[in-house]
């Protein structure tokens, strides 16, 4: 392996009661994990923790141990239940500091809206040695320490966050992928599934069944990071479903 | 503490690697969360694992040596992909056997589409000692054994495997809530949550920003497993808000 075929990884830290709870649903696991393959990085593990600093200390130390880089989201607002930067400071075994852009930055944006109190000074507080993630949403920007993100839990806050660090992340290769589907059973074709994975070492194949118009179907989809090895994989997979009859769509339905 | 306030939890393992690519938007985090709720039991942690057997054997370990229960989802059908099975029952050191009840009920479910051949074959192995989930949606059951539940990754088979178990597992006081909202900055009244959380011992207050009909405001949820508690914790923090001018409304908004 040359080093151009590093695999990058990163861990998420889903922070929140509300998730656990059922009464929110997660939206940042496929925003984190969409925008994460098309930096080259992949997502290998996420864990939902409760508002809970020895939960957070746990999730966090694990995660970050065994990725390049680590994403939190959801604890960094200004309420007695947003804890994240305090945990995350804590694992990393530095102090919480105030830190003056931000601070000049929640002046700035509370400066007609009631100036800034205790609560929103909350929002200035990093784990010492950390640089801010700028937010064109809200006053209160994200965190960066090293390979380690804190980002905020409302969704369209965290799409920003993310936007500002595009392209700013060292990756690998993006991992690729194509799809065929059809109303194929998969318990039916899992032979040729598996062959055909066989063949192709550098391909991954996916098999995701569905239940549509009362019909069974199955959309598998093929992942590389290898173009040329995608499109053999694919056209062999095509292949082995048009000679057992199966009538298939590219693209999957 | 007595015995009837013993807090029963479960972990939540999410098997697919579609999560973790955001191909698949998940559903059934919410889904398990709501339905433990109402059974009494929190979902203390979930990690979301790769198809990958090392990574599903540590989380598996992981959280049903710190909850009372474990769940599943991914991973149980027929294809090459599907390692649910293996990885659990190499985190329990038993042997896969072929439960025979599995078997008759596949045999009679595909033996007008086809039969059962190596692929539908697999959906009827689990772990030595287990039992099964009834599944009304398709053929292959769920899996139980012991603590562990084994489920469907496709969200509507995950529901009639829950539904199977409805009322079937101890619990204790469901936690309850209550919800009150308003077009209120929580970082405005973060100083109240706090006060009017402290004062109530058995409640926790969250606070769930939003952004609305460019507006910015606020839910605040209230839970408890006690009625009473949580009822006093709701009036103090109405009246909180009522001291304050702001203009909210019970239920949330």
């Amino acid at each position: 392996m040359t080093i151009s075929d590093k695999i990058w990884t990163a861990g998420l830290v889903i922070i929140g009661d509300e998730i656990l709870s059922g009464r929110t649903h997660d939206k940042n696991i496929a925003q984190v994990a969409s925008w994460l393959q098309v930096q080259g990085i992949r997502l290998a593990e996420v864990r939902v923790v409760a508002d809970d600093e020895d939960r957070i200390v746990e999730a966090v130390n694990a995660l970050r141990s065994s990725n390049d880089y680590l994403f939190t989201t959801g604890g960094i607002g200004p309420t007695h239940d947003d804890i994240t930067v305090d945990a995350v400071a804590k694992a990393l075994g530095v102090p919480v500091i105030i830190h003056p852009e931000a601070r000049a930055l929640l002046e700035r944006y509370y400066a007609d809206k009631g100036g800034v109190n205790e609560g929103r000074l909350r929002m200035a507080r990093v784990p010492e040695g950390a640089e801010l993630i700028p937010n064109r949403m809200s006053g209160a920007p994200g965190i960066q320490r090293g390979n380690l993100f804190l980002m905020a839990g409302v969704p369209h806050i965290t799409a920003g966050m993310l936007d500002a660090l595009t392209g700013k992340l060292e990756g690998g290769a993006p991992l690729i992928s194509e799809t065929v589907g059809g109303f194929i059973p998969e318990s039916e074709v899992a032979g040729l599934l598996r062959e055909v994975e066989q063949a192709h070492e550098n391909c991954q194949i996916g098999s995701y069944p569905f239940f549509r118009d009362g019909k069974v179907g199955s959309n598998f989809v093929i992942r590389s990071t290898d173009r040329e090895d995608l499109q053999s994989c694919y056209d062999s997979l095509c292949e082995g479903l048009g000679e057992n009859g199966w009538d298939f769509t590219p693209g999957g339905i």
